[in-house]
């Protein structure tokens, strides 16, 4: 699995019926030292992930073993939401620490 | 999945006898910030695709998930004309708008 | 699917038992502007593809779909000969012309 | 299948309901000559691997081969803790020798 | 399929059980032009492949189409020793000169 940021949404009317409620996510790859890279990949949603969270993204037939995903034409997914990745003892990532930073900004966004 | 802008199309006589009454476009893959990339992809028409429009792209065993898709040895097929892609709030692409600025181009064109 | 040039052959002996029969082309993959690149695939043959012809090629498991494909250990396999490929309203490749350029040379060749 | 290296964990509470129990790692993908690379994955753990150990690493519908792995959406595991890599007739890695470096460390931490 | 060289093995004890009895070896991949790369993919032998020789490489699940395959979590396989490459009319590798050439060497080995 690769380690992701969601980053946008990619929305379609027009598409192969099996894939009707099926939410699609812009997920931007992330490195091994937790940078954003500039590589993509549009993944079904498989558990309510947000803007700006971090999740494991499965590809291949793998996407197919979510729920419901069965018999749907789709090659990649978001299968966990991260709290947090660790690498050579140190934290990488915090999911809680996240969502305390950026607090600050989503609360100055309704005022 | 993959981001993907229609940009040709491939015809073939002789091929396995499972591929008659696929259509097989040439599409260029789009990066992460909506741009063409030299990357193209031939996949197998499952939405009715055409030129210009964006698509998503599914690869590997999903390709053979779409309508009368089993069985045909297909490994990347268009599963969806993408409306809008969304990422960091913005706008990436709008089929609308590109309908719109494609517009006067289409009509000089039988005249 | 990608586009490829048929530029070899790869001939086994000792092989599993199910490859009996198979005929192994080495192919000499083709970018979007339809140029030769370095990078190349051992396909099996489902299709009677002769050197210097343009096969589409499917990877992974679409591989095992050709006919008689089912059971064998096989990734990659030509499974169309291209007749065209169509870019930007232009004709990348003609087989049609191809087999007229090459005639002479051909032709040369037993003299 | 690709060497690789354990350096971390991937922690998930809000997950696909098939993956509880699954313990993520985050290796570090090992070039032929045996040097760390930029390349990371996160693999389901087959093996009890710890950390620093070398793996093998199998990606795709493989990883859903391992025991209790059906059915889950993960595409990469880890297969088997790695003893010796030899390469051109040298001992490119080697466990118990890595056992032996590492064994002042080890002790020097709890005290 | 891709054309690699046999380098070297990979020994495992503690390792998925359905893995037990299967041989790994460190194979190099080589390019269109017969030169060896940098890299390189552990795979599993199903035909008796020998240190040098060269050896078609079956990747996902085609890997588990081998003779005993089924059920294990390998993603690469070794499924033939090749005998003869050939490109553009020429011969670019050939088993028999290989061993030709190399026998002065083994023969020096054990003297």
């Amino acid at each position: 699995m690769q380690i992701a940021r969601v980053c946008g949404t990619v929305v379609s009317t027009q598409k192969e019926p099996s894939l009707r409620g099926v939410k699609f996510l812009l997920v931007q790859l992330v490195d091994a030292a937790g940078q954003l890279t500039p590589k993509y990949e549009v993944v079904a949603d498989g558990v309510g992930a947000g803007m700006d969270e971090w999740v494991l993204v499965a590809r291949g037939s793998a996407a197919r073993q979510v729920e419901g995903g069965e018999g749907r034409p789709i090659d990649a997914a978001a299968i966990a939401i991260i709290d947090t990745v660790s690498a050579e003892n140190m934290r990488l990532y915090s999911k809680s620490d996240e969502d305390r930073l950026l607090l600050p900004n989503n609360a100055r966004l309704p005022n």
